[in-house]
């Protein structure tokens, strides 16, 4: 049971989280804190928030838990105006994409509470933003990984990780390090190549029929082109170096495919198209999806 | 009215043209042919097709309308097999998903009948295949490209029109090179990217992890990369130049981002997305998807 929640950021992110506990009894109040007025007040309409403040650290004093759910590029700033308020046993948490960043704006900011700091990141989202698209079942049998530091209090870790199970989530912890490298791999590459494949359409001479005759794949294929530029300019600077290595990674794969075409090489092509399917077709029976 | 229709390839393209024309009550007979004789065994008893041979030739004799629905890699030789017993009034069309290369076949092979071959490329297919999946309704919306030379007789091409208008879907017309360019854009294009992403994420040593993390985002973005491995072979090989033209665009815009990245530009990086973002949410707009 958490006494006081505080949420920084009432977003999709926030704000399901806060329903999420709220619908199983877990949280006693929820203190919101945003830049965006009208959007707060919806929180406490909807009931996901109690109260709300523009001031982080008067939303973090004597709060419990204070979970940042605010963008990456104002991650590092919130945290540093929450660490002269916060109380001896509150604990600090986040949702952010990347984790390398965060930690290191964590230890810069918070000092002595640093150990009671728990990087977190939900692997959950959509592109509907706002508490308005808040939803209490958003996290179920989504992931939520923890990358704690070894300074990080056992205790602090162990509460975080009950929040999120309450939630439907699976937790599992990696090292901040290796975090940023699979999520390179999973999510922040294929955004790259999606939004590079629209930009690369869009500016072809024949772009308004090009979108015209566009099929479903190529719907699905480019979703992710629509997620928030902000979003994802801070994502891929706050993980540049993985990043960066999975797009070099990518080039030297779509070489190969690129002289194979070139050389008119089918059986290489054909290879290669095979071994993808059966990576995603075996991915797909392990999910059940 | 179709009164003998040969289908050549009885699966979900040809399969599901059949069962669309005869829901219309548009056709007297199907002729299938194939060489799978337990699909086409099912087709019959699904009523697709009346009845099955395993030799072109003897489908496409006495046939009013021929359509070739093999893969593209099997055109050529189906083309060159059909051609002596083509009647003098037999039309003859194709699925593929190439042009220029299935023309220049045509051309090749039909000699005096070219005339009366129509060019045709309907969007629309899935993952799923063989007749068992075809569908009446697989056409309806959907957009069929026809391609006919300056050569082509207009009473030949009106009737393959009218004919893919009676399945419910959208005709158009274009040249051969440009609907080539144009779907190397929308559709050959993204499956390289989704094939050579899942080919480079395989080849890494975390491959196992990463799939396990992979979110939803990325099984849409993927969804292509378990396409037909044959059928991507034949395809790359038959629209090599205008795929290659793509590639190499699509890998200057790439190559911007990546050195957005490296020099950590974030406006310029937003812009790129921003871009992308207007232009996809522009073509959700309009498409009403």
């Amino acid at each position: 049971m958490i006494d006081r929640l505080a949420v920084l950021g009432v977003g999709l992110i926030g704000g399901s989280l806060a329903r999420a506990l709220r619908a199983k009894g877990l949280v006693r109040e929820v203190v919101g804190c945003g830049r965006d007025e009208g959007n707060l007040r919806r929180g406490v309409e909807l009931g996901v928030i109690d109260r709300y403040t523009f001031d982080p650290a008067v939303a973090a004093a004597h709060a419990d838990v204070v979970v940042v759910a605010v963008t990456l590029g104002a991650t590092a700033d919130v945290l540093a105006r929450i660490s002269p308020a916060l109380g001896p046993q509150t604990i600090v948490t986040d949702v952010g994409s990347t984790k390398q960043s965060v930690v290191a704006a964590a230890r810069a900011s918070l000092g002595a509470r640093f150990p009671r700091f728990v990087p977190g990141h939900p692997i959950a989202g959509g592109e509907r933003t706002g508490v308005e698209a808040s939803n209490p079942a958003l996290y179920e049998r989504h992931r939520v990984i923890l990358t704690p530091t070894p300074d990080a209090d056992p205790a602090a870790v162990a509460v975080v990780e009950q929040m999120w199970i309450a939630t439907g989530a699976h937790v599992s912890r990696m090292e901040p390090a290796h975090h940023d490298e699979v999520l390179a791999a999973t999510s922040h590459l294929p955004h790259m190549l999606a939004f590079a494949l629209v930009d690369c359409l869009a500016g072809l001479s024949e772009a308004g029929e090009i979108f015209e005759y566009a099929a479903g794949g190529f719907r699905d294929f480019t979703r992710i082109a629509s997620s928030s530029p902000d979003m994802w300019r801070d994502i891929a600077l706050h993980n540049r170096d993985s990043l960066a290595t999975m797009c070099a990674r990518f080039e030297e794969t779509f070489g190969l495919l690129r002289r194979a075409l070139d050389a008119g090489d089918g059986a290489a092509l054909r290879a290669m198209f095979a071994r993808a399917k059966d990576v995603r077709d075996a991915y797909l029976a392990r999910s059940g999806r």
